[in-house]
């Protein structure tokens, strides 16, 4: 593309190493804000700069919070002898939202991926062994993406804690609910069926 | 959506004013800049900032520019005569890349466009009526979109221009190079056979 202008092709550049943004959409976006007033403009940068700069991770479970303990670590009525162990805080958003967990979670900060060249020491795990190896965790959910990688850290994590004394289950995989059977695929579909529950269970939540 | 963190949820919403970015983008973007190293968000915050308080618009045609008088109003090379209306910046970058025009543009800034509220007192369409009164141009193109609003604005500008001794001209509409016949519309398509052009024409550029 040739600009007009270099600030406008500065601005589009930065806007477009964001993911997942072309050079035509972060064209777009810049344009839209020199339409708005200049606030427009100054209060996004201040959010983001001040976020970038201000964020903290909860020294406990990791996740990204305001304060150094984040308001679930920080909450009495939680348990923290079950952790639920996810990938980010998206995923903390995610089953917070079901409003059916009680306990505390461990956010890894990504996933094992050798592609991506995002190893064990590039994530929280020996943070999570350390708190397995303290003897306050009861039981550890693994509540990771159902691929590969997720499998993978799931795993990884597993072999260093199997020698303690701690239940540790994986959330259930199976037909969503909603979902018409003759559309599902066979891996999960057998695996529902593998691992088919009480029926009196199934009535619940 | 539910954010442990103020700072984070304060971003996500400046980035979601921008149009085309929903909630759940915008935690991606804001996400991924949190990875990022601090300097990428300066980089970004800065650019946009930057190109915010000191762009200018050209005094002559409008278009986005850092200097008073934009390089392509400033270049005694174009033929100031023949001045080709845009609605903005990006059409006058995909006329320039066609390398095909030597005259000049006015950058209206829009469309007339009763919906979203934007009357001719909204674009620069007065700086253009003086521009043709005061007798520097000779010919007019009209170069906006294909659409009820560019048809609009263009019949506009021509009611308050046929009075004065210039050439008006539109850009051609027809069936698009590497087009198929039977999948062009019969509105262009009946165009394409009212406004057909000599045979040798069609041998250049």
């Amino acid at each position: 593309m040739d600009f007009s202008s270099k600030l406008l092709e500065n601005a589009v550049n930065e806007v477009s190493r964001l993911p997942g943004i072309g050079k035509r959409t972060a064209l777009r976006l810049v344009l839209h804000l020199l339409k708005q007033p200049k606030e427009s403009t100054k209060f996004l940068t201040e959010a983001l700069n001040v976020m970038r700069n201000e964020i903290k991770t909860c020294r406990k479970c990791h996740n990204i919070s305001d304060t150094i303990l984040c308001d679930i670590c920080a909450n009495p009525k939680r348990n923290t002898e079950i952790v639920c162990v996810v990938e980010d805080i998206r995923d903390v958003m995610a089953i917070e939202n079901t409003a059916q967990y009680k306990g505390v979670y461990h956010v890894l900060g990504g996933k094992i991926s050798p592609i991506e060249g995002i190893g064990p020491q590039n994530l929280q795990i020996e943070s999570l062994v350390e708190k397995v190896r303290s003897g306050e965790v009861k039981e550890l959910i693994f509540a990771l993406s159902s691929t590969m990688e997720g499998d993978t850290t799931n795993f990884y994590i597993y072999k260093q804690v199997e020698k303690y004394d701690i239940v540790t289950s994986t959330i259930a995989r199976g037909i969503s609910v909603g979902d018409e059977l003759e559309f599902a695929d066979e891996v999960t579909l057998g695996r529902s069926i593998i691992n088919r529950i009480p029926f009196e269970n199934s009535l619940k939540g």
